[in-house]
């Protein structure tokens, strides 16, 4: 009755199953599982899981199992096994998949060429619709996708595409040259995995051909396999905006060490940064102590200035990242930043003015509170936001216009900078005003 | 000619062709397209230039492009136009389109009801493979899609699914009740877009049915829109993470009294957070005149600690919105930040007592940097990058279990938070090693 049970079931949920259950019952379900439905469950594994089903399985049932894998699923295992089950795959792989692993094998690591399968339907321009029928029919049930089908000339160039409700709404005599599209979107094999994916995503597509140099049709993209890479790639950027180096594996599944060695080389250069902050105050180190009081709103500022460089960088990361903004509108978002920093830093001065004097000077009855000390605390941050945003938002379109990550320049680094600006503007107000340092 | 350059592109990329034409000449190329490229460019613009556009339709060509447009692209248009513009496209609507639209406004924002379209094809249990294919021959061209085929019953109830591909591989006199797939994953009307969009992602499906209260379908989701869901909800977690109202515009479009109130709540709120950190500092003030020098290293283990704990809510907060972490794992998660952050708490504390003697002690000559000076604040690094981790990880995965949203768990608040408990350690090491405070 347990197969009863999972039978009804999605491929993805049984997998998340067998990966709570002991280990030693998995091979036990997973037999138990009609043999497509069993693939389907085998490529939602972790490869952690997928390694121990395969030392487990017979060299019958590993053949089995990668017969009835699609290709670009039986890369994406390959590519995490450790050498010996890669062999032992490669060794039970048909003749043609064998070859075709190794050809995609070839592309480099998030190029569009690692991520396609080379198994879609594929058509002449002189046949009726009748014969596309009958060859998706013919060859369909190995395919990854019939509802696009994708036509080439004698040397296997891309000349168009028809998709299947094209099809089904054409007459049985219609050549496939009269009905195809021909003019279309396509990826070169080395292309990046993200602009593929942000293509498919952008158009609409279910599937997106992918060229060699020679604009020769040597795999596609399908949808399902774009929208995993879309949140793979908005994971990495997410990490990067917090100052990690990003990893493909789930936080669970990574180790310790792995945890720690993605963390840790950020978080020296920043904290190495920060020491030229704790310089700046120790070169005021006479004005702080005239002027005590001035201590306590360091914090405050350097938040402040930390929180707007961010709101600023995070959204700049995010429009490059959506192609919403290029480099040349770099001038429209300085003075929009511009614009709303004077608000924003208005505001926060005057919040804070009457929060000084009405809080701090008055209700806690604490003289050092000057006017004037308030003066400086406020002048100060509507300078400090300013800055903060014009370097948050300026400092990821320069780095992606010098061919960095954008994501990179977001809070951590954005905030480090800015810790330094706004102490340099706070002695330099301290000093025109109170005349100290 | 400027036809003949047009027609061969995508919708999407003559839509960003004609938002930075001057507005004048947007109708003129408009009118150049044939009317179903017209139509999936009207969908690709924006709701300003969509507007401008309908104001210049007579009622004829409006009706032309109404007519042409999928049932949810019509609501999504209509969601964003003023009263005056939804009445007119409305009228000009057929009778059955516009009940629809009208039933489709009523689903709460964001719900699976206000995206899903209404527009899928029907079959019956009986039909056999032969009927099917006659029904979407003739229902199919006014579709969203028709890869996959809903089986209901007389009560319109969802009873299976059978997909084009199925009904191709299958002999002409199948009945579609033995080919149909009868266990599917279905959305409510009422859930959330995002769970509609996450489902269909995980599961890999091309639509998601989607069922009302009395399991009626009412609707499907296609996956192209589901991809557009999930880069929209993406976004908002990026800019909660950054303390900012998500808003559904791109950056260039929002206007600066827009973007101001998107940011100025947050930054006030962190702003009087920030000033208990300088409360803190105030009251240990007689312990900094004492030791000065320790003034110049709260910065350092302030952003340290803000940089440790983003890593580490951060990263959980991606784990929740991907479904990997749950809070059943609370304690996994926490037992696993205590020894990555006692790693790099110590790390981090070797990294810096070596630069405080070698070069602020040695090179430097600043005296005031005494072994036990360095002592204070290198424990303090550690203690505070192991209270930043937990914090981090601790706090989102309590706001998910309370009901809010964990990205607004992000760096801002954490930092804000860290920033006084590092502060705390910091004074608290001084008055044990250096009898001060
Ligand atoms: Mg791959
Ligand atoms: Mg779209
Ligand atoms: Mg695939
Ligand atoms: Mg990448
Ligand atoms: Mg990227
Ligand atoms: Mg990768
Ligand atoms: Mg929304
Ligand atoms: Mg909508
Ligand atoms: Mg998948
Ligand atoms: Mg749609
Ligand atoms: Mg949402
Ligand atoms: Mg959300
Ligand atoms: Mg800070």
């Amino acid at each position: 009755q347990l197969r009863e049970m999972l039978l009804p079931m999605e491929a993805a949920d049984i997998a998340l199953l067998m990966e709570e259950l002991p280990e030693e019952t998995m091979p036990l379900l997973f037999r138990l599982l009609p043999k497509e439905l069993a693939a389907e469950v085998f490529v939602e594994l972790d490869s952690d899981e997928q390694e121990l089903l395969i030392s487990g399985f017979s060299n019958t049932e590993l053949k089995e199992v990668l017969d009835e894998l699609y290709l670009d699923d039986t890369v994406d295992i390959v590519e995490e096994m450790p050498a010996n089950v890669v062999k032992r795959i490669l060794k039970h792989s048909d003749p043609d998949v064998r070859k075709s692993i190794n050809e995609i094998l070839k592309y480099p690591e998030d190029s569009a060429g690692s991520i396609m399968t080379t198994e879609f339907v594929d058509l002449k321009r002189d046949m009726t619709v009748e014969d596309a029928f009958k060859r998706i029919r013919r060859t369909g049930p190995d395919k990854e996708t019939i509802n696009v089908s994708y036509v080439i000339d004698a040397g296997r160039h891309l000349i168009g595409l028809v998709s299947i409700r094209t099809l089904l709404l054409a007459e049985e005599d219609d050549v496939i040259e009269d009905i195809m599209q021909t003019s279309f979107v396509s990826v070169s094999t080395l292309d990046d995995q993200e602009l593929a994916a942000r293509s498919l995503s952008r158009y609409g597509f279910l599937a997106l051909p992918v060229v060699d140099t020679e604009n020769r049709l040597v795999g596609i993209v399908t949808v399902d396999d774009a929208m995993d890479v879309l949140q793979e790639e908005v994971t990495e950027d997410i990490e990067k905006m917090a100052a990690i180096t990003p990893s493909d594996k789930p936080y669970l599944k990574t180790g310790i060490l792995e945890t720690f060695k993605a963390r840790i080389p950020w978080l020296l250069l920043l904290m190495i940064s920060a020491t030229f902050t704790g310089q700046i105050i120790s070169s005021f180190e006479n004005a702080l102590e005239a002027f005590a009081v001035l201590t306590a709103y360091i914090p405050m500022l350097m938040d402040t200035g930390g929180n707007c460089g961010s709101q600023a960088s995070v959204t700049v990361i995010r429009g490059i990242s959506l192609s919403e903004i290029e480099f040349s509108d770099l001038l429209r978002v300085i003075w929009k930043e511009i614009r709303v920093s004077v608000l924003c830093g208005v505001v926060l001065a005057v919040a804070n003015f009457v929060k000084l004097i009405l809080v701090d000077r008055l209700l806690f009855q604490n003289p050092a509170v000057t006017p004037l000390v308030a003066a400086v605390i406020c002048l100060t941050l509507v300078c400090t936001v300013l800055c903060a945003k014009l370097v948050g938002c300026t400092l990821p379109m320069l780095a992606k216009k010098l061919g960095f990550d954008p994501a990179v320049m977001a809070s951590p680094f954005i905030t480090t900078i800015v810790d330094a600006i706004s102490l340099l503007i706070y002695f330099q107000f301290a000093h025109m005003l109170l005349h100290i340092g």
